[in-house]
């Protein structure tokens, strides 16, 4: 099939194309709208994702992505720095910093353990956690990632490697729905599994 | 809420909620996605965005988004140019030209007459369609736009314009479910409807 379209519209689809959850039809559609915004509009939008690419980079202390040395919450003196909670994604940061509930730090592992997609524990960011740890002053790691089987298996091997540093590593309650996503769980079904985190 | 993001990140999240389709959610998906790409890759989408805006502009013939004088199909000489095609979009013309039957050139209108959106004829790209046929050269003009209350309005009006210039005008068939969006259209709905248009 030929293509009638202009090159660089063809190029500008294939880039939208290549985003998660973009169709094809989903990126022709886009790239056409981008020729009906302004020039600076379209300026903007570059040079946001320069930016962003440029400037943001990972917490020193906790791995959450920031554009300053430590991210928000690390930097912030009212946290309880004795309690970690682990999760996979900075999204879930978000997730937890929404129920209010929670006084406590964080660690982004970047991914979950996933030997079909070849992530090993390796490609993700447990051995800042471990050391950590090891530096003393935590009481308690809770392992936040989601209720699918990749989190609770890599909560299981963070547990292993935690529990001889003599620190108490719990999991979030199942008030999740097994096999969801926890960015889209609601504040009450969070903090609920929270509340109930049970002791690994 | 606070929002413990890095301004980059909200910035970015900002721009892909501005595109059409995208919700904050799926917005925010994206940039937490963007900061896992390579730089290189950043890099090429946004040069694709500024290439793209800055590079393509309308043929100068037909109004159809081209980085060249005139657009791929204006400048091919098999094709019929006594046969005009009006659409709304640039995409109409990609699901045309996938039905391989047609032979004729294009007109794209950018648009369809919307009172109600405060777009006007004078919006739309009538005036060339208008200037080509009064060149002469021109036998038939099918009216293409989409079978939608808006494009048979503005069928209707751009028909009227055309017939005292002595030119066939014709309205694709409604083999095509109203309602529906011409750009989703299967070949061959497309290509019946092209073939049973009706005289107006």
């Amino acid at each position: 099939m030929a293509n009638y379209d202009a090159l660089p519209l063809v190029v500008l689809t294939e880039q939208f194309a290549k985003l998660p959850g973009i169709g094809a039809k989903s990126a022709a559609r886009l790239a056409y709208h981008v020729m009906s915004m302004e020039a600076a509009e379209v300026e903007a939008f570059a040079n946001a994702l320069l930016n962003a690419r440029r400037t943001v980079h990972f917490c020193r202390c906790c791995e959450n992505l920031t554009d300053k040395e430590f991210c928000p919450v690390c930097e912030d003196d009212a946290r309880d720095r004795s309690v970690v909670c682990v999760v996979e994604t900075p999204k879930d940061i978000s997730a937890f910093e929404r129920t209010g509930e929670y006084k406590g730090v964080y660690h982004v592992l970047h991914g979950l353990i996933s030997p079909l997609k070849n992530i090993l524990p390796d490609d993700l960011k447990i051995r800042s956690l471990v050391a950590r740890v090891q530096q003393g002053g935590i009481q308690e790691v809770i392992m936040a990632t989601n209720p699918t089987v990749e989190g609770d298996a890599t909560a299981a091997y963070i547990s292993q490697l935690l529990k001889p540093l003599g620190v108490k590593v719990s999991r979030l309650a199942f008030g999740l729905p097994v096999g969801g996503q926890l960015e889209y769980a609601d504040e009450v079904t969070l903090y609920k599994a929270l509340e109930n985190r049970n002791i690994m």
